[in-house]
């Protein structure tokens, strides 16, 4: 009967004049948050996908790139691993591949979109994994700058998985010094903060390398490392940062005995993709060497 | 928040070279039913619109055109209107504008999915605007064949509202010889029956001249008629059958004494509008007068 | 070897939600002008299409609709027409069709944009079909505006084929008492000035609306006529206005003998066509019968 | 007064579910050769683009990501580097990178269209940047096969630049063990020969297993490397075969050395960057590492 298979499509809009279509294939959900428009779609080729105002925050099909990238070289580097703190994450994948860790005590997610939570456990349950009923597991929905003033804890790796600042996003006044500050306040002595920054695309480098510079003030080691996300149509960065350790410098050895601790299997990372992730191509190594502004 | 505020599209393919893209708002309901997808979405320029395997089947910024054409030449030419029938139509808009007339008694409409009739019910309340609850309405979930069969009613006016026989459409068994014979048995003497006839785009008049062409021999009167409905990006045309009465041909008179009956106002169709619908441009004439093959 | 046929499109934006795609064959020229760009491309379904600044100007497919329409209702409703006035039309279809008429002793067609002309010849032979060379056309590149000013003949017709005065077009100084008057004093006595005016659509019939207004003033007889030109997606408007005659009220039989003179066959205009492009629907009687603004 | 920026578009189609939409700001040619579908357009995000039958071959924003990692890994690790073959790579920029080793004393390209070597010395000068004038280039017009039949030239280094073997591609005869051993043939002892091998990305990763699998009897180091290539938006894989030596270890002093020979500067290639090319992800290994059907 039908006389066309496609009719409903996502356009990721990259830019006025770089579309990306997906035909759907089946809308889970498709409406507003307080705080941002959501949608959960199933497309052919990257499966479940979920949708933050127009943007692909992750799907199915290469989830555990994005996340094993944002969790393991931090994890990896830390020896205090009882605690762990993530900004952001509502999906829930973050948190779970920190709960892979049995060194894991306690992880502490704080989103401020309660509603992407629950639309993530109802319809994307294969991202957090049952993460959310963990024990370990402590969630709170809050903004991630009112936690921070008001918690005393301290936590071998905050990983953030905020939104980067654009000058239009709501993440934007989470990055300046004085939240840098805090954020270094809450790691323990020997701690790595690791944050998803931006894309290391030849055409879009410079929000990184600004990301990079501001940081760089406030710690010793400030590496970038990034890998392409399929889904993202994007080669996607990351920044580690630590007084202590020098997570791009990671000894194959130790980071395949901390693989090896880690329950079930993982699908992306391991010493040798840890190599590639932060042997950085020469055209962003001069980006990252260039001076410019800051936050 | 948003980056792009249009990430959601409906994308209706016309042929495999042209394609037209409507901004999706909003999605109220989109799945399968036993005989078809059916999605109900709203576009800013269209409104609500119903969407089953991927064609429009109206919208809410001009159905009124479309369903107006449909029924009310048919009821201004005929005299007995007290019983109407209507084959298809789920969504209950013909059925709307066939109770407009006071004249009629009782209106039966046959359409083979309950579900798209249930989910016109919720989502599109204005198309049939209460019409399902009238005491006149008798409203029938089956295959239009299977009730042909059995019913013994004649009515002053069957509308037919099927998809047009396409090859690979459901609709085909419903076009020969066979069924125009069954339809013709159950109209009253002096009664007409009215049928959406595919369109009569300069592309695309061949179906419909094949559909004329079939219902000739069982007619003394077959008329053509047309308009463009914005939201099918088409002229789309009908058929008027009658052995008693040449629609086209219909008096000022006779039409407006007609709309005067009728409950509330009309939005397109009136006298004027009867003349602009039935006298047709030269080549569409041309593309009538040809011979050719029959269903 | 080709993985896929169509990677080439031509994209209409009638707005930021609704955009029509069709398939590009061929790209003849694409390139600016002083004035505007141009470009001649082919697509599968329309054929040739000649598209400025983004916009379909006409289309190889259905040209004739909209060029007959344009001219015919006016020639056949004056007694004078061995002088014709023709403003924009660097086509030459607006020529041809005039020239069909024997009557029609000189055609003088004014255009600013002499690229065009050019290109049309070139690229578009079929829309002058040779009309350019004939004795009786004489073209001016020329802004429409400093013509009238210089120029002191007299034609029976004036017709307009400049693009509607939206508020970034170049035509809308055109568009005020002035330029009206200074029109009106071009008209023979009995003369009739038709101009193509905006859409009659349902989304888009104010500024048709708004046009018809501000000439009403100025003649005995403002009158709409529409037709759905389908590569345009839209139902096309002009208007005929007259101190003499009313074009609407035409009778079959002037027209027939009007039509009986032009040299070949015309595709789409005759009496009856006539009575569908003056026969307007409901709704847009009622648009055009409120006050509001003019220009 | 244009309404709109961008009408023209370059749709490439990575399934029937998959699009990217690339703006077209201008069309320098569009064409068909004997052989394929040629266009050169510009997109603002890529800068000129080649486009062969609908698919991206290269793109001035970053070729130089992929001629550098098709031309540098293999002449790095080679000690004869005085004749060089290229198979394909009618652009011109792997012959322009090969050229930039001052060790090369003749590079001979062969490539079947000479069409598009025409285009590209036209069109798109910066791929070749003069190497097509360069004494030690040798262009030779034919079908590779054909060429190396006859040829009895010995190469310290073959690229191969053609299209994957899919199944309707005009290179799937190119893939298959007699053609292996006469590659092998005109390689000069502690030879490599490196290719172009498909996609590496989590979705399309089979079809360069096969071909790694293919290699794999013929050469003791079949080494498989890639990199994301956004105007291609896929990461785009290779393999350096060598009986000699094993690319995928060269060492950073040996890189260096060679990268310091190279006449002007590198874009994205160093041993830093070699690291990152031949450090695979753990998905990708686990495929590489399964048994399966070979060319």
């Amino acid at each position: 009967m039908p006389k066309t298979e496609h009719w409903q499509w996502y356009v990721e809009q990259f830019s006025p004049t770089e579309l990306h279509h997906h035909a759907i294939e089946e809308t889970y959900f498709s409406g507003d948050t307080p705080f941002q428009h959501v949608a959960v779609v199933r497309s052919s080729t990257f499966g479940k996908m979920l949708i933050l105002d127009g943007d692909t925050q992750s799907a199915e099909a290469d989830e555990r790139i994005y996340h094993e990238t944002l969790v393991h070289p931090a994890l990896a580097a830390v020896r205090e691993r009882s605690e762990v703190l993530i900004l952001g994450g509502g999906e829930g994948a973050t948190l779970r591949e920190a709960l892979r860790c049995p060194d894991v005590k306690r992880c502490t997610m704080v989103d401020i979109d309660g509603s992407v939570v629950e639309l993530a456990r109802r319809y994307l349950p294969e991202w957090s994994d049952g993460s959310f009923d963990d024990s370990r597991a402590r969630v709170i929905i809050d903004d991630a700058l009112a936690f921070l003033d008001r918690d005393d804890g301290r936590y071998g790796a905050i990983l953030s998985d905020l939104t980067e600042p654009r000058e239009d996003s709501p993440s934007n006044p989470l990055f300046r010094d004085e939240v840098f500050r805090q954020i270094k306040d809450h790691l323990c002595e020997g701690g790595v903060y690791a944050l998803q920054a931006s894309t290391a695309g030849v055409h879009h480098m410079a929000l990184h390398a600004k990301m990079a510079r501001s940081l760089r003030p406030h710690y010793r080691y400030v590496r970038s490392f990034y890998t392409h996300v399929p889904a993202f149509d994007a080669d996607w960065a990351f920044i580690a940062c630590s007084d202590a350790v020098d997570v791009a410098a990671l000894s194959e050895h130790a980071i395949a005995m901390y693989v090896g601790t880690l329950r079930g299997e993982n699908y992306f990372y391991d010493a040798e993709t840890h190599r590639r992730l932060f042997s950085l191509p020469l055209y962003l190594r001069r980006e990252l060497a260039k001076e410019g502004d800051v936050f």
